[in-house]
């Protein structure tokens, strides 16, 4: 979208350094330096961890007249430790070159996406006699609004003069009692003869955005004489609620969603096992069998796909048709055991309305993991790596820790993990990738004491002839990692 | 999560107003008060569009000691004009109460998933001795990271006391080179006998956040003497890439999607115009005809769906299964043109990478609507228009127009349409509610030149019983607004 640069030419807009004066009877005024730091953060960093340097480097410039400190780019290569994939050397040579320059292509575009004129660190200038809203302005698209907090805290001048500037708004006064007021192209100028006067315009400043995003960002330059400030504005558009209703009970809270392959006779065992405890609750199957057949019966919907379609095609088919604001992720061999509770899963993510995903055990399998991302040198991809351990205790529960994947028994809210969804290009092999995907998007958390069981493994099925993933399918996810992930190993 | 107010008992952080001194040349130092507002926007409106009064009322308190000022949880109720639907009317009057007070308590949970300590306006203090980072300071969830621009630009004092203090954060220095450094709760206290000292001592403090959240704020209250100056702190957990390699050609770029019920004849029609064009586009068909017959042909994929499962459930399947960056969607009554050109569609959504939804025209009918949505009284649920305006040209395209929804024939991202969902719930009737709950999450545009033909309608068919939606489905949708929206009418 277009972009205006901020222009001051001509316009009674200078940063400066006034001269520090120290303690002395006969001085009038203790004018010190007004001066605002912009730390620009280069974009490349942005869609992976923040960091900051100690700011030795800042205390050396302060008190100084404006500057702009670009951070690198990136602060050096990652390597992945121990058992790592290079995810790298998963992409044939010959067609490296062009993947990875599409996928630089790729990742610039996703960082217009998520990036806005506000991802800056802005440093406020000290003994400035500038009044502004530091944090927090927010306007929608295209809607005048008053600018909330302006003013000016100096006295004694004849003639005030202050200006206001923006990049993607348009600034204006709402009515001009007494003074004068100048447009010039985003700019304002406002000229008064009283402090009191001056303050008054102030209070009647508008901001309009021009631009039409969900998400922008503005900085606002602030200037009277000597002094400049900027200040931040966000532009967002509203969203609509999208909220559902519980119900009132556990047919209307949860949705058990099911991918079934050439496993009737566990598929079966398990609906039974189902039905014992919860007779009325929906069961969604998501269903690739090379032959299908139907599985019926109050409340279960079954849904064919093109054979052999695959996992994470047929996971994400199942959640798709959930009406219930959560599901209980089931595998077909798993059997519900006389412990096993809907309701307790319920209860904690209720109890704690930020989370997404609350995972159990099956049999004593209690899997849970963390993923640590580190940046790479530019271009290259960065590093992931699972951990075997949590991040905290889930406060309040002290059965619980907060991980980023868990066990597939799992309960999800429908519309978080609709959000991150499950690849359905992972046909055969997967299960850290869906939590891979949402990282940074899923809150996720495990309890101990929420269990299922696991039926006994049949050797010699036709399922265990595809279940095991060759080196092909294992390829085919680096390779996906490698683009989508935008990584160059990953340590498991 | 936990929530620890920051505690200023027994620690040297007063907010106070020194005396506003007058030009005066025997004054040693023009001591201003030092004044930081913060205004509390009440979370009830945080969903739903932002607003601020003439800030005159801040005016009259500026430059006074600090204050809360609370904004009117709503600012009014809202009505919706002319043809409206009262969607709270369609409740039947025995349950609303209980369904009213469900969607309260879902709201109120929603609201704590998506507010954090920062939806606050802060004002500077002017006149403040005090440096700190207005904006920007960002971090990860427990990992401790510098603070930077932090200073003190006083002078002529025998010792320099600063206070740092944090509600969710623990506040620490890295090293006391020279000063002393005590910790008390979540407040540190820094003393010092020369500005340098202390400044170099601010250089070396940093801040780890104690709460694990994807997203939360915490505001951090820095005092020196009669000063006192709060800035923001966002923490956030850095998400993962999820990128799309758009591969070659059109074919890598564009899967057609299509929901099909009792249509076979249109559908095959449908097929054999889009192959003449497209002979090797992958086409995936979600299908919940009554009797089911086998659609194939080469990279064709169906999927079958219990009978009569639904409109909006098929569309969520078969968006579900795409692998592909973008999918196009068709009804399965449309014919492809001589005219009809995917290019076209990706060429404008490549150049724009914010765009997430291009709609066209099917035939002469390129159908498209704004929706203005405002907040109502407390509890009362909002009011949303659907008009037939939009919100301005595309930049740099004029023959497009960005609005809020568009016709049933556009190319969307796949990501984003999906993270918005078509609602599994709606059957018959739905074509705005994918737009309705993409209100403020999808940036939509729609085009001239973007065409697909219709095929006659066959009256009498089965599909004809069907299609017109009773007023039973109509009521249905209004519930589903009620609730799932937060709206008590609807304006079309």
């Amino acid at each position: 979208m277009e972009q205006h640069k901020c222009d001051w030419s001509g316009v009674v807009c200078r940063g400066g350094k006034l001269p520090l004066q120290g303690y002395n009877t006969v001085l009038l005024f203790l004018a010190l330096a007004s001066i605002v730091f912009i730390f620009v953060w280069s974009t490349s960093t942005s869609l992976s961890s923040h960091g900051y340097e100690t700011n030795k480097e800042m205390k050396k410039t302060s008190f100084e007249p404006s500057s702009i400190i670009r951070r690198p780019s990136s602060s050096g290569s990652c390597s992945c430790k121990a058992k790592t994939f290079n995810v790298t050397s998963a992409i044939e040579a010959s067609k490296l070159s062009a993947i990875k320059k599409r996928r630089a292509e790729e990742y610039r575009k996703q960082l217009i996406r998520e990036t806005t004129d506000l991802d800056v660190v802005l440093v406020n200038p000290s003994n400035s006699p500038l009044q502004y809203p530091s944090h927090g302005f927010t306007v929608e698209p295209l809607k005048m609004t008053f600018i909330p907090g302006l003013g000016v805290n100096a006295y004694g001048r004849e003639v005030y003069k202050v200006s206001l500037c923006a990049s993607h708004g348009v600034i204006a006064v709402d009515s001009a009692p007494h003074g004068q007021v100048m447009a010039q192209n985003q700019s304002i100028h406002i000229i008064a003869t009283s402090v009191d006067d001056l303050n008054d315009l102030l209070a009647h400043v508008t901001y309009t955005s021009v631009v039409y995003l969900l998400k922008a960002g503005d900085l606002v330059h602030f200037t009277f004489e000597d002094h400049e400030a900027i200040f931040p504005v966000t532009i967002k558009k509203p969203t609509l609620p999208v909220l559902y209703d519980l119900g009132e009970d556990i047919n209307s809270q949860v949705t058990i969603a099911v991918k079934t392959f050439l496993r009737y006779a566990e598929l079966r065992y398990l609906i039974k096992t189902i039905r014992e405890r919860y007779p009325d609750i929906r069961i969604i199957i998501a269903d690739d069998s090379l032959t299908t057949e139907k599985v019926e019966g109050h409340n279960i919907y079954q849904y064919i796909m093109p054979p052999a379609q695959g996992w994470f095609a047929g996971r994400n088919l199942a959640i798709s048709q959930v009406t219930t604001k959560y599901f209980l992720w089931v595998d077909d061999d798993f059997e519900f055991l006389k412990e096993t509770s809907i309701e307790k899963f319920v209860e904690i993510m209720e109890s704690v309305p930020e989370l997404d995903v609350l995972g159990g055990s099956v049999d004593t399998n209690r899997f849970y993991f963390t993923l640590e991302q580190e940046e790479g040198a530019d271009g290259e991809g960065g590093c992931l790596s699972r951990l075997h351990k949590y991040h905290k205790q889930l406060p309040g529960f002290e059965n619980c820790v907060l991980v980023d994947g868990v066990v597939n028994f799992f309960l999800a809210r429908t519309d978080s993990a609709r959000r991150v969804g499950f690849d359905p290009k992972l046909n055969r092999v997967g299960h850290s990738e869906f939590f891979m995907d949402g990282l940074g998007r899923l809150l996720v958390a495990s309890c101990s004491g929420l269990v299922v069981g696991h039926q006994p493994m049949h050797a010699l099925s036709k399922y265990q002839k595809f279940r095991h993933p060759g080196k092909g399918d294992e390829n085919m996810k680096l390779k996906l990692h490698y683009f989508k992930n935008h990584l160059k190993c990953v340590t498991f």
